[in-house]
């Protein structure tokens, strides 16, 4: 995306590759949201960013690489991380965020099909860890570190478990819906494993 | 399978009904664990059993469901919740026994894509969710009810929301393996979820 491309003009035909391939992950975002991975093809996504089939397979090895890069791009803007300073506050914003993501949009939906696909699809899976769900925790793991720093959290706290109670858990309401997914959890969510559960 | 049957002699010919039942589940029990789903069809299951298609499906409304019922059946002594009196205890004993089913045997793999196909497999879901997921998060809010009681845990927690950290958080490392699923993740687990981890 950083890689310096002498600048062609528009209307000439040509766009440079970085605005390409920001459309073409633009485009594979929305037709993800639209269709679920039941309609998503290469040549779909194609289509709708006026790219040619060659120069999306040039830059993803596959329809699920190219999916997940897709996703992750659509979602990139809700769910930053704030940093305000204040752990509690940053992590009940970002679950609530994610939260409204899964409910109140199709991401819900998609996600769970893209994690349900991968169970049997290696290759998916690879993908989704690779370029969705790996970063999304480091960043996690970042705030939380930093918050132990500042003496907000324990220090003898494992970050990467932190990860699993709180978006493992609403993973969990998503993919086996016993429960629903409300603010009103999420918020719970956050309290319960900042404060604990013992009396 | 309380239903009182007339006892009818073995060697006759005939099993109660009940002991079919119990045969047919632990039938379908093996031959999920064996094959996973791809390999499960209700004619394997009536042959290792020694029981007609037929009788299966007065039982079973779908392939789905035997699957379920054959699984709950197949980890219910794995997954008996302890009640020692000591809640802690008893939470960590229960993860760990979960956290082993799903590495040390073949029913991660199962239960992965269990939950994976019913992603997109609605009849699926609700079989999951109906035989399997809801009783086994009953017994879990039950027990934490209890020690809420007892004086063990806060009385402002929503037990229901404490499954889905305790759980849940087993599940997301299952579905999107990120990290490892390790008896040092299972009792960290339990300790936060216990303490908290604000400082």
């Amino acid at each position: 995306m950083t890689e310096t491309q002498p600048p062609i003009r528009r209307g000439r035909g040509r766009r440079p590759a970085a605005e390409v391939r920001e459309q073409v992950l633009a485009a594979a975002g929305e037709l993800l949201l639209a269709e679920g991975m039941a309609g998503f093809t290469i040549e779909k996504v194609a289509a709708r960013a006026g790219a040619s089939r060659m120069t999306i397979y040039k830059w993803w090895p596959s329809r699920g690489a190219l999916a997940l890069d897709g996703y992750a791009t659509k979602v990139r803007t809700v769910l930053e991380f704030p940093d305000t300073g204040d752990i509690e506050a940053d992590l009940t914003a970002q679950v609530l965020a994610f939260t409204h993501l899964l409910t109140g949009t199709g991401a819900g939906k998609v996600i769970a099909e893209l994690i349900g696909a991968s169970q049997t699809d290696s290759e998916l899976s690879s993908a989704f860890r690779e370029r969705y769900s790996a970063p999304r925790r480091a960043l996690a793991v970042e705030a939380m570190a930093k918050a132990i720093e500042r003496g907000q959290l324990r220090d003898d706290i494992d970050p990467q478990v932190v990860v699993d109670q709180l978006w493992g858990a609403c993973y969990h309401r998503l993919l086996i819906p016993d429960e629903p997914i409300t603010d009103e959890f999420a918020k719970s969510l956050v309290h319960n494993v900042m404060l604990g559960i013992k009396r």
